[in-house]
């Protein structure tokens, strides 16, 4: 099986990822939060690329109960219901809603992703069982940082470390995995990091921006692994589970 | 001193790395191989990006020793007097010749450099000179790795760390460095393979596909480091030193 990280969207070559699965992480903050979302009764998730978009998108719906949620610079859109930080998605708020939902970086992430393809969207909160479903289809994979302003993030590479890092355990000796240089540094971070993920996070860039915008706790909530045991997947416009 | 990191030629956005000393690394094997020239008493290099290009230059030049140099697909270009091997820049070979060179990556990430910046090349060979030149400029810092098919190559990154370490050490308390994200992982892989750099590399897919081709004295000549006291500059079109 082979695995290719890219530490940003538009790093892609979207021939190099046809026929692959692929797996979108924006663990700081856009898949946390979708993930958080629809762990707590979202019914569904409709990423846009703009705020308008979002606007006109929710004008549109037939639904009673929509919200649009996103963020730009890290801050709630004015005008919008929520922001982009899981901890506000409680089951009280996003029990049985539709979410519209646009971000800097991981929302456009999607973008890349070719129709054709099964999309899964990963996180530490959900990163074994996203592990497990790559593992079972069986195909190559494509993971896709969003990244940070087009450029390697530290808390998606990690991320891509852990995934890797899972999908080998699973395998076993049955399966060769082949990566890329990319992941084998991907996967050499996560071993090393993995006992401390919040040290090795603490000197990176967009940690330090949610950091002084006072989102410290929602980096402390996305560093959590596993306890969201659902697989978001991205199909025809829409996330579900 | 802001220290970045671009783990490709095509991830620079040109306004970012304004006004800073730029370091150009292509470890295997375009800087590897102009430093060795250079060293070994070629007066100075022609880099071009294309085939074409090479052969009108050549045409042009009034010199008498003129080399064509360089390679695609890691071979030697068809008709060419030398290839990109560093081996081949031998000082009865290269001593008082100006040499064209071509190369997939390494030559083509020269055209991101700004006109007004200070332009150095850089690869183990010379990395402590490199790191010297750099810390004694004083400037903010981009570090532009070539990459292997525009994507991130663990020759180039091990590069970017042992430049980071150097520079750290040779600035030392009084100047603060501030490394972006992939920074801090290119000083974090150089730390942890600096005594093994070969085995660090040897599951990278450029170190594979150089050694399937016959080129595995190269790589392990190119992982020297501090072999040569010299720094190239870039410089309207020439590479001298």
């Amino acid at each position: 099986m082979i695995v290719d990280v890219y530490a940003s969207y538009n790093h892609v070559v979207e021939r190099n990822i046809k026929d692959r699965t692929i797996l979108i992480v924006d663990t700081l903050r856009f898949t946390s939060t979708a993930i958080t979302a629809l762990a707590n009764g979202c019914k569904q998730i409709i990423p846009v690329e703009e705020i308008e978009e979002a606007q006109r998108v929710a004008h549109n719906m037939r639904e009673n109960v929509c919200l649009r949620a996103g963020e730009r610079n890290a801050e709630k859109i004015s005008g919008f219901e929520l922001g982009n930080s899981p901890l506000e998605f409680l089951p009280n708020v996003v029990g049985g809603t539709v979410i519209i939902l646009t971000t800097s970086n991981g929302t456009r992430a999607l973008r890349k992703v070719p129709d054709s393809s099964k999309c899964l969207l990963a996180a530490f909160l959900n990163i074994s069982a996203v592990a497990h479903a790559a593992c079972s289809l069986g195909k190559d994979v494509a993971i896709i940082c969003a990244g940070t302003d087009k450029r390697f993030s530290t808390d998606d590479i990690l991320t891509a470390g852990g995934l890797i890092s899972r999908m080998r355990s699973m395998l076993g000796k049955a399966v060769h995995m082949e990566l890329d240089d990319l992941g084998q540094a991907a996967d050499f971070m996560y071993q090393k990091h993995k006992g401390n993920l919040h040290k090795a996070l603490s000197s990176s860039r967009h940690y330090r921006v949610l950091v002084s915008k006072g989102f410290e706790s929602d980096v402390l909530y996305c560093l959590q692994e596993d306890v969201a045991n659902i697989v978001p997947v991205y199909k025809d416009g829409l996330i579900t589970i």
